[in-house]
């Protein structure tokens, strides 16, 4: 009970710094968060897997305590029976999240009977912050130093000009 | 009035047993029951018309009483006009779905004053299926046996063979 | 099957067009709509129960079609049992609503495995007009003629002026 | 980290099965659950207090694990900061719990940086079951049996025979 | 057109920070706010009128710009009429609040023609703050400093004894 | 202050008559509206820009008052800091715009501190109107009179007759 092991299942595709604040909280009440990344061979992902993971890595570094890294393709209870995990960690920002949270940890649940979701808050700081919506704006041109870390900031930056300079 | 027929449009792509427990509901309290799968020459279906109405045929074939399965394309209230129908059957599951299909109702009844869309709550156990949600389980490699029926996994489980055998 | 009878359940305190414009689609659709006004011994209501039930007797005169006004105390299910009636109809405005509903169907069902409820949606100009709100408005003295029928407005008014004799 | 205890905090007024669903959950996970009922000397509970924690106590006396049950008044926050306890556990529902819970969690973070709220489902059975609409069914004369235990129900239904003596 | 004077009506029982907030932005884009206090003779209020209105003011005191501190009993869309005023500002929080807020401003339009609602989003501080919880927390003997200015503060601090030396 | 210009920002995909009443309403309260339609070089609209802005030059030629037409690309906090504009104009309609326009307003102020978003709801006979439903109807054949002015209906209908051509 005690030495429980969480998954954070995500496609972090950036990175964010609400996905940073969700692990930090993560780490202080769990034993050890897994921060699994979702490789999905039939939808394609704004940033390759491996530069999702390296992102992440990078972002984390300095993060003290007990984490890792890790990808996972296919369903994530199955994952998370090899790794004999039965605890997923997931944030909670709005409403709109949060029926979508729910039919996916009630889902898992079904579909494993062990699955038990624990959802958490962000900082209020990231609760109007969503991955989708930070790319739009680096695409855009606009500066999202305030919503990811610099090594993301500086690789979205980087696919700004490689897509204004084949305009 | 007594001798009202209503239709339970949709694309049922697959039908899930949450379809299946709406046309049970719907069987016990109108008289005849259409089930009308849209065509959508637009946009693209996972699996195609012949095959969801093949499907909807094997899944409904012991449920007793008056419907129909049928097909449409264009537009639904064109189909109920030439039908001379005008009762809907829509299924609400959580909130997100309600937005959405308060609108089609209230949109409907703009396009065709006599048309009434009368909505039904599915079984508890079916209130978080979502058939895009079973379709991702399935192709990722998950159980599906609780959300469809026999012949539908089938066919999910068909599809997923093939993706993995291309990848 | 067809020769159904549904039942309409409310405090109607007071009835307001929202509620008639509900009725008139449920007698276009059932054979007899009920509607059952509740006693509710234990919470006030601000109409007295018999002025209640008058103000929707003179409001339903000239709404043609098999309709009956009814009360009821205690639970709506006992009523339906003994009246051996299985259908419930109810109005959906908005989403706060919704859950609401949604959860009021859901124990209905579990009480009595028979009852099913069937939601409709009012006339546009309705949505946003609730019973409550429009009580307030006739107490600050506002003109609710657009809500209420004329004979509650009446008395709306009459309440209104007490009210501002005493203080 | 590990040998966390976190505090389930709530009126239990009184204790229902999904309560009873979410201490059971807590345990698995943390090393202790504390039940800490609410006393609030400013607003009138159904049930007193030291009813409230005999029926808890009752019914939650077969759980295995380790947990307390407590009462608390004043602030939340106060009580935790005693007891050095920095975790909060608190069921979701529905949307129309979800702003209200956020809004608690955000607001305990900013009244004591410690305090950290984590969130679970309760089982699908009890996603829409209300304390308050439990003691309405209860006092109208309804079966609450599959809503609460059993020493809970004696309790609601020798309530409503002592209101329907005085009436 | 651009001379324009705007309300902004509350029952400030009593004023927060987020009220405070929602002035300010007000006051940098319409000519005039008149913050206009709520009499309602048949509702008790937390504070008396005149006890919100002198929170008010010397809360707004440091405030520049122009403002005006007003009291209305009745129908706001009757109080702006005399004051011949047509715009109302309204600040939304939440999911929760912005059915009620919308319904609102749809049946004062309904109510006077003239009538224009215009919402604006408080400061990120203070999305999560409302009046109600703030006195919940101050009775119960939290700390409040962060989400009412002092005067408010010392005012619900008395209170919270007053009540502790009566029970 | 009070000569303040307020930019409505939109794709116009097409223009209905939802977007026409909110620009009525924002020239009645704002000195100028400036209607900007997003050029996104990376999104493919419906239709081409320059038909968009052709469409809504015919729609508002009748509407009086101080307004513009104009096109920007990239973000709309640079368009707006160029212009020299700083507020912003968005219809609300349902909750489930709701937090998409509440994030889109509190990340906009966080690009740029100045901006502030001004929300107003459409008339009532336009709040379940999107511009991707009528789209919709129209490409299946539905009459779109009640929801576009008519040059955007005879777009439509050219739109519709190429595709059947087509198919």
């Amino acid at each position: 009970m005690a030495e429980e092991v969480i998954v954070y299942p995500g496609s972090f595709d950036p990175v964010t710094y609400g996905h940073l604040d969700l692990i930090r909280r993560g780490i202080k009440i769990f034993n050890r968060v897994i921060v699994a990344v979702l490789s999905n061979p039939f939808k394609e992902s704004f940033f390759p897997l491996v530069e999702r993971l390296t992102m992440l890595r990078e972002a984390t570094q300095d993060i003290p305590g007990e984490f890792e890294i890790d990808a996972f393709d296919g369903l994530l209870i199955h994952y998370m029976r090899e790794k004999q995990i039965r605890l997923v960690l997931r944030g909670l920002r709005a409403v709109s999240d949060f029926e979508y949270e729910f039919e996916m940890a009630l889902t898992n649940r079904r579909l494993s009977g062990e699955v038990e979701t624990i959802f958490m808050a962000p900082s209020e700081n990231y609760i109007y912050l969503r991955a989708s919506l930070v790319k739009e704006i680096a695409l855009r041109g606009g500066n999202v130093g305030e919503f990811v870390p610099p090594n993301v900031e500086r690789r979205l930056l980087a696919r700004y000009r490689e897509m204004h300079a084949m305009s």
